[in-house]
């Protein structure tokens, strides 16, 4: 039971909502264009020229597969990080990029502990904390979470998702272990996901949780990403302060 | 690897220290009269006249035994709310308090919950968290951690301790998980506690990590607590603003 919000939002709120538990890559950060901005920075300087975003879609394209196996039980849980440097040594010689010095490759393979948020996030966070519990449910790891919330000036009231379950998104276990360990039952949390991230809206639903889905339509490139989810959705807002407007606060 | 911070702090702060871990009970808080307040506001009105300090220091008596049968392997993990919750039922009889409703007895046990900070703690936070990645490092579960910090309006960059190591301080794996959820090398989180917490001191210092101690006279009653750690620490400061000034934050 989380007390000290409870006194201010129970029953005032939509749907009986205390907590906004938030998918990171995509619904609150572009991740794209920094991963292409990152790309460039680290691999420009040593004489590459890629097509920088489609190098970053090319890393982002190993994000499900490198999970997959641990959701499939073929490898353990690790942390984010390390399946993302898995992915790009996997890409890297795809754009015929090798021989990169360690020191480098893993300077960029922090590049998603770079990303810009949204232009929205930072005033639409400003409102939503003062009434919510704001959490990432995200399949990044803590230290990936706690950089971005750093570099874009947000505060969360307890970093959840992956690190805290064991294991990623949208297995049950992470949005129920997430509901758990802020003392809240599912049903007063609500997931928050870029309306593109349908497997989202299924399984925080599937838990019992309240969903809502963020537009998000430059996601994959510009107006290249579903608008709508594709499954309904407790509230369906257009970006983070519509979804403020939407839940009163 | 936290990356954000890195470049704020790496080399310009006294012993390498990126991470600040806080024990919180005693050492942010004053668990002491803020459980006799709690225990008083729920028995007074049902007629009970106790020594309301006698009661919190009896209830936080039985902290550590509750906790050692988790540490020492007779019972699994549970949350500190489970265990405070114990304890309450055995420790009301002793105080000629029974059948209590269990709605008071519920709301009693979030006393943890609802305990205000020493005076030094908002003020020198703000300074602390603009050097240092700030996280508790306690053996409270999150949702007590997340509610501690509403309620005394700080921030955490992410809430780490006993729920992210299923387990108790002071085993090394509490100290150690922090650590590694948080991309940093022990030798860079130092862990602040009340200077009358031994084990905390050990056993940080024991793991790797830098350690520094508040003096916290008044944790167990006026006057009463140890000012100077039994053990050698790496900082020794008088209150949170002392650390840092000592820390150059």
């Amino acid at each position: 039971m989380s007390d000290a919000m409870a006194g201010k939002t129970a029953g005032s709120y939509k749907f009986g909502v205390k907590a906004l538990f938030f998918d990171v890559f995509g619904t609150l950060v572009d991740w794209r264009t920094g991963v292409a901005r990152e790309a460039e920075t680290h691999l420009k300087p040593r004489g590459y020229t890629l097509d920088w975003l489609a190098f970053a879609d090319a890393w982002r394209a190993e994000y499900q597969p490198s999970m997959e196996q641990v959701r499939s039980g073929q490898v353990s849980y690790a942390k984010l990080d390390i399946l993302h440097r898995k992915s790009l040594d996997l890409v890297l010689p795809r754009f015929n990029v090798r021989d990169l010095p360690e020191d480098v490759a893993h300077s960029l393979n922090l590049a998603w502990h770079r990303l810009d948020g949204w232009p929205d996030l930072r005033p639409a966070f400003i409102r939503l904390e003062q009434r919510f519990l704001m959490a990432p449910v995200s399949n990044g790891n803590i230290a990936l979470m706690v950089d971005l919330a750093r570099r874009n000036t947000v505060h969360f009231d307890a970093i959840l998702g992956a690190d805290i379950a064991g294991d990623f998104k949208p297995k049950p276990q992470v949005f129920l272990a997430a509901a758990e360990a802020i003392g809240l039952a599912p049903s007063a949390c609500m997931m928050v996901f870029a309306a593109s991230h349908t497997t989202d809206a299924i399984g925080a639903a599937a838990c019992g949780l309240r969903t809502a889905s963020i537009a998000r339509p430059d996601e994959f490139g510009m107006g290249k990403s579903a608008t709508v989810c594709e499954v309904p959705v407790d509230v369906a807002a257009q970006d983070l302060n519509d979804l403020a407007d939407k839940l009163g606060a």
